[in-house]
């Protein structure tokens, strides 16, 4: 079983930390409003526990649950607290019109928060195709991206522990392509499917 | 049922025509090399013709089956023999580390075969995240993306006569990001998945 610190006490937060208590994970949760850490931990159960927010986590995977503007000021904000931690960006920039990404350039939050973390610290881009009432009802693909292939299975067993299959995508220059995914599958609410109750996943033909 | 003309005579061409020619499809194919469309049009049999390169195509709906590099050049070469047509675009530019798209800017084929495209012609992309085995064997869903929803229409209920679903993302704008998902579908396969007997599609959750 994983080790997990969530950082952000919103809906995301809430879905995985529920997820991750029923698979057996230790979790922990910080948020910069502490009360909001305490009642997560407490609304979760299972022995999850708020932290104290900048302090080192007690995860070695550390979810920046958070909206995707705040992610890499919080990685900045937390600094070597972070060394040799698994840092796991979920998020979506998505622009205003969602049909592209908030930065214009070929990158990803994933792949900023890389450039601000401490030695020692890998990245993983995951979960960020995946609605919030999906993960809290269905089981769908996770897919992942980062260049450490130690992160990457350390996600993957955690992911599994919640009963999803991970998907790695390869290395963390795919997080971008992972990010347009989450545009693809807002477009796929709006027009091809309708409604929001899945996910982009594999489809397998075995021949 | 369909009218379409295939420009282009190798593998995908053939995958497509095929399960177009299965499907009742009427299939025109064209080739630069005539008589490669010749051969192609008799292996289809079904009544499939060839047509005449440059020619003004008999399909309502024309289906680029070229390797990226020569969609655009191709479809300005045939210029005002389009006029009217609905345009498919099924490539993928990736570069050559197969983790980017081989155009720098947030654009794709398709949207640039629409600044090249005569007018009354409306571009969809569509079939790209698609190996070509999988086409053969499978049923993988089809994303589509076109800003003209009549297009869409039409190229969806061409999808729905080769047995697949077709998944409309949104406007044009989208298909840079399914070239993105062309990319992820090669990264799936070399990492996460291990092999190619498989499709990125919607997973539903019924709730």
């Amino acid at each position: 079983m994983s080790s997990i610190t969530l950082i952000g006490t919103g809906n995301m937060a809430r879905a995985i930390g529920t997820l991750a208590v029923v698979g057996g994970n230790t979790v922990e949760v910080m948020g910069r409003d502490q009360s909001k850490a305490d009642d997560l931990a407490e609304a979760l159960g299972g022995g999850a526990t708020p932290g104290k927010w900048g302090a080192v986590p007690a995860g070695d995977i550390v979810i920046t649950a958070l909206l995707y503007d705040s992610v890499v000021p919080v990685v900045a904000e937390y600094g070597d607290a972070l060394a040799g931690k698994v840092i796991v960006d979920i998020s979506n920039p998505f622009n205003a019109t969602f049909d592209g990404l908030a930065h214009s350039e070929e990158t990803s939050i994933a792949q900023e928060v890389a450039k601000v973390a401490p030695a020692g610290a890998s990245v993983v881009k995951a979960f960020n195709t995946i609605f919030r009432s999906v993960l809290e009802e269905g089981r769908p693909n996770v897919f992942i991206a980062g260049d450490s292939a130690q992160a990457k299975a350390d996600v993957a067993a955690f992911v599994e522990s919640l009963g999803l299959r991970p998907l790695d995508v390869g290395g963390l220059r795919m997080a971008h392509w992972l990010e347009g995914m989450g545009l693809v599958t807002m477009g796929l609410a709006a027009n091809g499917v309708g409604h929001w109750n899945f996910a982009l996943g594999v489809n397998e033909f075995p021949g």
